[in-house]
């Protein structure tokens, strides 16, 4: 897709009304804001420390000159430079006193440095008005006019309330979708935005990884070790799949019941303390923004363990044993082998396991973004609350089929330890004990009813108050899952 | 992710053009309103009951008053209150003359009362002037800057469209997205929308369900009650996974082939009346809507199909009856049990299931919002339409294969009944030889002149003049589907 | 969903600052489009050559009058007519001058004509200023009030920025997202979208079609045709699954070798010219545009592989296979026949390849649009990138195990052509060492040089001096993939 030349931008056309923006700096990012802005229809000039060299860069109807000479024609001015370079702005000081500077700048890591870059400018030039925005968006994002692969939001702060929604304004008109980050402080925020690794997975990852260690090393013990240990019998050829196996659905099922039990603790404070507008402890918050991620990595350990289980009767071992047993058949003179209460509870365990993964899809597909954003309030609760809780329902039953008897079964507790089956469910079965527990009438009335801000008003204060740092998470959600 | 801090925005920096806004009430609503209003650069009066005790709640930088107070101040009076207490206005029916009242309550349920609440407002206070919306936005949504989780779509509407347009470029400045649902009798339908659940699935859901209920009971009868009324034979070990699966496939493909017969039937009805600009029945019209969440139903039936049959293999009867067999082969001493038809069979019908459940995939990944929004129509259409058809096709076929000469065997008619596939095949059949008949040179090039518009200009007023209240189906959709 | 009527849209309400817009033609996109003005307040004059016949089509409200009169009351004028009707606008010519003409038309076929319908009406119209846009608005979306299905994004240019801003302020008024495409040559671009159909999937799906002919040829050669020549012995009733599942996953990994050996390409051309500043050839840069749609049917085609081979145990062929090994087991009188080598080949090729769709399946879903623009560049680049060279090498890992010391044994290779994982892994293998010799630290340091833009200013110029024209593809994005 061909874009406009630039040559017109800066022609007769171009209404005189778009004001002068002064952009410092002569780097890529610089460059591709330049040639936005003209296309916008707006007088670009560039300040630069060698101009003359830098105008051979830029297209030539921007206006490449001194600092100080730019800074002086505008009184919107980019601040496309590093910070560590942000001493030559000293020299300006003067120049850029009532200024709108907005600082467009990165770091290379999270909290590299103990203030933010647009905070440590605004205590470099206190006469200033500094913005923070447009550092989401790449140059290689603002060289494109169409917005196809790149988000197009902006997320701009600043002390001055003027100045953020003059800067607002601009970021529409270059096609972009401003996000008003409220004041300066924000700005740390802004900076981490585009150098964060998936934080809100750091936590839900770890979990599924320690329990993975936990579980993987449990079955190994007792599948592998013992039978080696207690019968010379050497089962080493089950760890890459049968001792994978029995990790995956152990762990994905204590994600799941962790999934829900968030919300019965955040019911249980909210009964403590007979109202909502106290705050959640802060491992309790973050457990609960945590419950997304961790309902999906439930999800996906769930459908590998699917896949796994599904490669079984496809390996070499399981032929080997099938034919070794089909020979001791016919030498035993067994004619019918069949054992009908093996064959319910495999038929029974297998159909409650295909279930519990259907409802799960249904439940990820609605994590999508957009799938999300089509759904209201009501339905989307039913289908993460009401359905979620079914498919932890369906899924523990399949665990306790798959386990059976053998949970009184002495035999079963090798080196004196349950099957893992016995330890992964015991957590899921008291959080829907702990369920029921809410649905009773009396429990149920009386959440409902601290839920719905029927509480002494003094505490109503207390939250609301800092409104403007307030978590993500809102009681009103906690009813929910 | 902290905001910025709400004492700013009420300071010096505020641009004074910004007006006063009022809200009446002090709900958790009201409070989250009026700070996100406050950061906007708003002057926001509050409007209470019990203004001292209400002050306490909000930020200091907020004018929290009597309700005729605040009323007085400003020209936009949002009212934050429910629909019990509207009579309070009645007291100020003379301040509120000629104001643009914003009316954003919410009922439990859909259509809790006979008019909507905004109707009912409306016809209380006739001189001043009602503007519905808001009402989709959660008190915890309002609270966030960033639309990160929850969807930003306003939707407003009102008799006076310059009101609208007041409270949408308020909306605008507020960061949601107005869209404009034209005169106040949409206020009904603005209302429903945030306590609706699934609507456009219940239909689709219920045929579902019927469907499964009809085909469950036909194969139980067939597959386990017959073997146990004629040969005692007790199969009930078949109900947990045979009889489901060969629920799901038969309820799968005739949910496909009801997807493409209702387009047929669209296109039988502007044959007939040689016209695209009449309207078809109302039934036709809600089975022409409801074609998305038919085809998602369907292929999930048809993924948990396949899931069941991967699965069979797994199971312990499957592993008994093999036991058997191989201890029945070496009795009777075959060495060799090939049977080349069967394995051909097996072979063909497996492959042409997969590839089915291919081209359903595509299908309903194009479902995903942000994918079809992606699409131009006619890639929408190529996919929909064209790769749907042979995805029907070929599942078709994969029965077919399935069935095999069994439908022409007398023992295969249990209690008079056909096989299944027999009878779930029939509709898919019919749906393809329809499909072939409109292919015809002669039927296409009709159905293409009245698709392009070609007929008298009677029909064509007939279908313009209500546009406002016309369907979401267009015809030209139907030219596709 | 009722729409609020047209009525009120004229009705005394209407803010009298809005001007007259006009509509010419009397078609469906016509229509649409006034009710659509109407009820967002502007005043509609509909030019048509029989006004009396299409008043009646129009609602009231809207001023239907002969072409020459519609046009001279208004400053912006829709062309709501066919290319082939333009020669009407010759009439009019003096009428249009100074006027802005939004021309709407679209074509069948993609590049239709030699120049675009607004260009070629530009020629025909030098004195007024043609705009192009709101073609990828079907007549159908311009009704919805509600952007449910549809996309709202229209795309504008035009070689006059002040008109190209009203038009698109219109747009934004009309509740559409107007986006800037540049000057008129875009036109041709803008006039493509709606009748284009997977332009940037044909490479990748041609590329994937034959490699698959090739791939199923080479197998069916090696493994039907051979043992039918040597031993008289007939497989044919592999075809259908055996050989698909031995095209599907060489075709995968092949594919998915691709589209990592396209961002080393890169690399090695930016490493030989020492600048990420000059252009990358033609094929180069498709090929590196064509990565997205190359790792999906990557994807698509690995996961078909894992039902056809989750699908083999279900086969009849196995079942009697088994059975056959069953019998001579006992008749050999073999009472185990474990064999340890090739139970732990199979328990580890399976297990790598489960991972290896594991981490291909988070590439696919992070190509969702909506998933996509919730990451930050670094989130996508670790996932596309990282994760999915090792996808990539688990994937490797899986063919050589798979594989295993057939490599070396004489029988394999039949007809002389080695087995065709060994042809399909040599690929994969040669990027693997490739991405390792780009990691060795003389490289690395090489290569992040360029990449942050130390070389000569003169390449910069280059480079830059185009802009306008730059491709989507940014040398940025190579450092990555």
């Amino acid at each position: 897709m061909k874009n406009g030349g630039v040559g017109d931008a800066g022609g007769a056309a171009c209404p005189p009304a778009q004001p002068a923006v002064a952009v410092l700096g002569s780097g890529d990012f610089a460059k591709c804001l330049s040639i936005r802005l003209l296309r916008r229809g707006f007088h670009v000039v560039v300040g630069s420390r060698q101009p003359k060299l830098a105008a051979q860069a830029f297209p030539h109807v921007v206006d490449v000159t001194h600092h100080e000479d730019a800074v002086g024609k505008a009184r919107v001015v980019f601040l496309a430079i590093r910070r560590e370079h942000y001493s030559v702005l000293w020299d300006l000081k003067h120049l850029l006193e009532g200024k709108i500077l907005v600082d467009v700048s990165n770091n290379r890591r999270v909290n590299q440095y103990p203030e933010s870059n647009a905070e440590y400018l605004a205590s470099l030039l206190p006469d200033s008005v500094v913005v923070k925005g447009f550092n989401v968006i790449s140059a290689w994002a603002m060289q494109q006019s169409c917005p196809k692969d790149a988000s197009t939001q902006v997320f701009i702060c600043s002390d001055s309330v003027e100045a953020r929604q003059q800067v607002m304004e601009l970021a529409r008109q270059l096609n972009f979708q401003p996000v008003d980050m409220g004041a300066l402080s924000s700005s740390r925020d802004i900076e981490n935005m585009p150098v964060r690794l998936f934080p809100g997975w750091r936590g839900p990852v770890l979990a599924a990884v320690a329990l993975s260690i936990f579980f993987f090393a449990y079955s190994f013990v007792r599948d592998v070790i013992h039978p080696y240990v207690k019968h010379k019998q050497s089962d080493f050829y089950k760890i890459p799949m049968e001792i994978v196996n029995r990790t995956l659905p152990t762990v994905a099922i204590t994600l799941l019941a962790l999934v829900y039990l968030a919300g019965q603790l955040a019911a249980a404070h909210q009964l403590y303390y007979g109202t909502k507008y106290r705050h959640f402890p802060r491992w309790l918050e973050g457990w609960l923004q945590s419950r997304k991620q961790m309902g999906l990595l439930s999800f996906f350990l769930a459908a590998v363990h699917v896949l796994y289980s599904l490669c079984l009767p496809m390996r070499r071992s399981e032929r080997y044993l099938l034919l070794n047993t089909a020979y001791q058949q016919v030498h035993a003179n067994v004619e019918n082998a069949w054992n009908e209460e093996e064959v319910w509870r495999v038929e029974m365990y297998v159909s409650f396991g295909i279930m519990s993964l259907g409802l799960l899809s249904l439940l990820a597909v609605t994590s999508i973004p957009s799938v999300h954003s089509a759904l209201n309030w009501r339905e989307f609760s039913f289908i993460q609350s009401t359905l979620g809780y079914i498919a932890l329902l369906i899924a523990t039953l399949h665990g306790l089929l798959f386990g059976w008897k053998r949970a009184f079964e002495e035999e079963a507790y090798r080196f004196y330890l349950p099957p893992s089956f016995v330890v992964s469910l015991a957590l899921p079965v008291c959080v829907i004990l702990g369920k029921v527990a809410t649905l009773l009438p009396c429990v149920a009335r009386k959440l409902h009813r601290i839920r719905r801000g029927v509480d002494s008003s003094q505490h109503r204060c207390q939250r609301l108050e800092p409104v403007g740092s307030a978590a993500h998470v809102s009681p009103e959600r906690v009813t929910i899952m």
